[in-house]
């Protein structure tokens, strides 16, 4: 298939080697940027935090939190052009909440008489996700997840490549990003730049997904 | 900001109602479905199942499981051109994995002295998702979120109006689509189409998202 969206989902992968000389124009991280905010939630929650990592200041800290485990993606950290910490907020609240209604109202979105009616409606989705412990993490964490689907294909559009990554330590990541995670969690992260040439073992092999007909039914 | 990853971003928005008179063409859907089936996933572990609504029977199936709940989105069940279900694999087990891994060998991805590595390395990250009760749902539910991400951003980009909805009935879903899905758990779904103009009271407002010091910081 010879169709612009099926070349950019074809040509991406999971780079496996970064050319550390080799960094992402500005004007395509304020794409970035603005395409995580833009990305769609289930109720308009948007209840994450997208953390750059772009300096080299940041880029040790980063480094050191692969001292105990994946070291397979240590590299990244120092290499990448930049590391976006995919980050939910593990416990979703009424008043979460009321700060996305308010930016309903405030952007001309929903008429203010309709803020209690967003209000019940909206929130009853954190609620339905509620778990055992009385928070929604589990929902709030696959939110970020379609964040992810939205970066990783902006990613191909713009020709840069990119390294999802489960393979971070949350808890040393919760330690050394304390200040910027702010009580939010991550369990993914996504590296970003350009491939090492001839160094990248991953780059050009062919896609390995499973037969269309093992995923897809049309009834 | 003008460029065309934004402007498809800021374009697309939650469709509240459909033209039941316009169908997707066949060729849009072909690059829908390969899209999905080129989301990349953890592991490349793919623990999904796409159901496509597509004819008036499988329509008007769809339409009865919005009896007791969600009332609100029951006509897109008739009106939408197509409705896909997007199911995860609550229990993604090492004989689940094995498929995908025949598949990396097979596709010529994985050298075939890699299989038992792949196979150990991989599968970890289903292992380190399992819960108390061993499954992993929580995580393939995860990646069915990137998926949809995916398929938003692809929509957005073929200018398919779109309209993801976890408001669906899961267990009248699993009722009443128990043989297409197989044992896996649909808690999100994606309408497809085109809106019906000047009746769709969601479309072409301000879009609302928090600020972008909100939600992304730069270290």
């Amino acid at each position: 298939m010879t169709h612009p969206v099926i070349k950019d989902l074809t040509r991406r992968y999971a780079t496996k080697r970064y050319d550390a000389t080799r960094r992402i124009a500005p004007r395509d991280m304020e794409v970035i940027k603005e395409a995580l905010r833009l990305t769609p939630s289930s109720v308009n929650s948007q209840p994450w935090k997208f953390i750059i990592i772009e300096s080299d200041e940041a880029k040790q800290r980063l480094h050191a939190t692969f001292a105990r485990k994946f070291q397979m993606n240590q590299k990244h950290a120092l290499e990448a052009s930049h590391i976006i910490l995919f980050a939910y907020n593990p416990c979703f609240t009424r008043e979460n909440y009321k700060r996305v209604v308010d930016v309903e109202v405030a952007s001309g979105h929903l008429p203010a008489d309709k803020y209690d009616e967003m209000m019940d409606k909206g929130f009853f989705f954190a609620q339905m996700n509620m778990d055992e412990t009385g928070c929604n993490g589990h929902w709030t964490r696959a939110q970020t997840y379609l964040a992810l689907g939205n970066a990783l294909h902006t990613a191909a559009r713009l020709g840069i490549d990119a390294t999802p990554m489960e393979g971070v330590d949350k808890d040393l990541i919760g330690e050394v990003f304390r200040k910027e995670l702010g009580g939010y969690v991550c369990e993914v992260a996504l590296a970003l730049g350009y491939h090492l040439e001839g160094q990248d073992y991953n780059q050009g092999l062919p896609k390995a997904r499973l037969p269309l007909e093992d995923v897809v039914t049309v009834i």
